[in-house]
């Protein structure tokens, strides 16, 4: 949960001018997103959010977010749009911040994933990495194999603090897949945080998918290794062979799953394990004191990597070929 | 800021199933609040407040805000109303919690009011006042006069970390208003908390009163107090006389003040920056580790409670006789 700046109706009102969205009717803060401040707003013309970009975010990444979220609506995908101010800009200023007012999309993310919401975030991730082919603007992923290092740098002299021995599994485990980091695999925009709260639905169809402010190029096959372990998971850690069948099936349906990509998904799903390990261990032992956000359970994301540290093909996942009938 | 109780789409689609508010089409917590949990609801009907009721709040006292909600709205004052379920009941279990479906209005709180929201108030305020007359449930204010000493005495021992001599003044300001606060005032419903956050303008215009959750009986002129002290002074501390004769006078067109009314005002005054300031005092000294709420300045009453000692009569609020043209 999340309003880091607050904004007066009068500076709101001046930055609302710049646009054609209508008369300002109401404006809510919102309790949700740890990296920006957002506000839900109403006007005569209908429902936006607002956001104002915090220090966590750099500047110079916004015009790679805002043009991806253009990008892939034209190109298909439902997602939400930034709205264009009268100057043809979609990035301004407001309270000091660098703010965009970004289209409202209807739909609830789902606190209890189903079998049929893992089919609609495997259909939504294909028609993602389809949309953004073609796409001009570039970002590399800090998050990937060559930055974790430096994050278990920043947290090892306590990460036995969590847990008894995490400092040699995470040191081992980084030394294995940074020998071994798949090569040569197809690449393009990818959404990095395509977690359930990141992901609409209205009903079990998929309304939308927001949040790009992880999205960058790497491996698509990452992207789908990132989502299995955000959705195909229960509360009590085991792993669903129903959910991730279900959602690797519906991947392949829209984009096919090359024999190099399938062979790697469970190399890469330790990757994705360790990436979000790590992000959570660090921002768990630098919470600041009188902090307004709780930090996620980093050893959740251990348990996920245990479990795929043991996965040897895509049979562990329930899918023999997937986008073929079980 | 908060939302203490994180409510899952499945929870909720079961919950208003029991009322007649159309399908759910997104909801989002509000950072707004502090003594409860809000969302706003998009239903295909329109917008919605739903707010869960934390353990501040007494379960016994809701009927008697809800109550009062439906009371004012029938009779003149634009607030919101609790939506009745199937069953007829404005009160309703969601997530553990006693929970109310509210209409959403529209409108924005000023983060700076200026002269004519300071007559939105007093017009406002006096509507409040007049709507409530022959409501017939009771709610004793438990922080008038008699619910401040036990609230010095939680926080005298510490006092002094905030300011030199607070203890002392505190102390002996609170038994020169035990031996004077007035008798025989007209009393009645009263907001107990019309700060700027709990009324909406479109414009300059008040689109709704919000929040009931101090309202209580208790003399009216007291919540003029509380509004005189909550909207009349600037953010540097001075007391702004334009805006005070602005409120005096938009709520004497409403509702006289009697002379003996008039008389009180600056004693009550003194009394409403005390309640607000013990308060305050209490809150700042029990922070607890990991608070995901600021808690507000006591000390901002002080100056205000400092301001109010010196006021002899209403012409050291710039009014001769309110309500008449000066």
């Amino acid at each position: 949960m999340a309003v880091y700046t607050d904004v007066s109706a009068e500076e709101l009102d001046g930055f609302l001018a710049n646009y054609d969205v209508g008369q300002l009717m109401s404006f809510k803060g919102i309790a949700e997103g740890v990296e920006n401040s957002n506000f839900l707003l109403h006007t005569s013309k209908g429902a936006y959010f607002l956001t104002l970009y915090e220090k966590r975010v750099a500047l110079g990444d916004l015009p790679f977010f805002l043009g991806l979220m253009g990008y892939l609506k034209e190109h298909g995908l439902t997602c939400p749009q930034p709205v264009k101010a009268k100057n043809g800009e979609a990035l301004g200023t407001l309270a000091g911040r660098p703010a965009a007012i970004i289209d409202f999309l209807e739909g609830v993310w789902p606190r209890r994933p189903n079998v049929a919401h893992c089919a609609g975030v495997g259909q939504a991730l294909a028609k993602l990495h389809l949309a953004g082919h073609g796409f001009s603007m570039t970002r590399r992923n800090a998050l990937s194999v060559s930055g974790w290092r430096p994050l278990f740098d920043q947290a090892a002299s306590r990460a036995d603090e969590l847990q008894h021995g995490l400092r040699d599994f995470l040191n081992a485990e980084l030394t294995y897949l940074e020998a071994r980091w798949p090569k040569g695999l197809p690449e393009g925009v990818i959404h990095a945080d395509l977690f359930p709260d990141n992901l609409l639905f209205l009903g079990d169809k998929v309304s939308g998918v927001i949040d790009f402010y992880f999205a960058c190029n790497d491996i698509l096959a990452y992207d789908v290794a990132i989502c299995l372990n955000a959705w195909c998971f229960e509360h009590d850690h085991a792993f669903n062979v129903t959910k991730a069948r279900a959602f690797l099936n519906a991947y392949a349906r829209e984009r096919k799953l090359s024999d190099a990509e399938q062979e790697a998904l469970p190399m890469l799903a330790r990757g994705a394990a360790i990436r979000f390990l790590l992000t959570r261990l660090v921002d768990w032992l630098n919470v600041p004191p009188g902090a307004m956000v709780k930090p996620k359970d980093p050893l959740e994301y251990v348990r996920k990597l245990r479990f795929q540290q043991g996965v040897t093909s895509l049979r562990d996942y329930g899918v023999e070929q997937p986008g073929c009938a079980a």
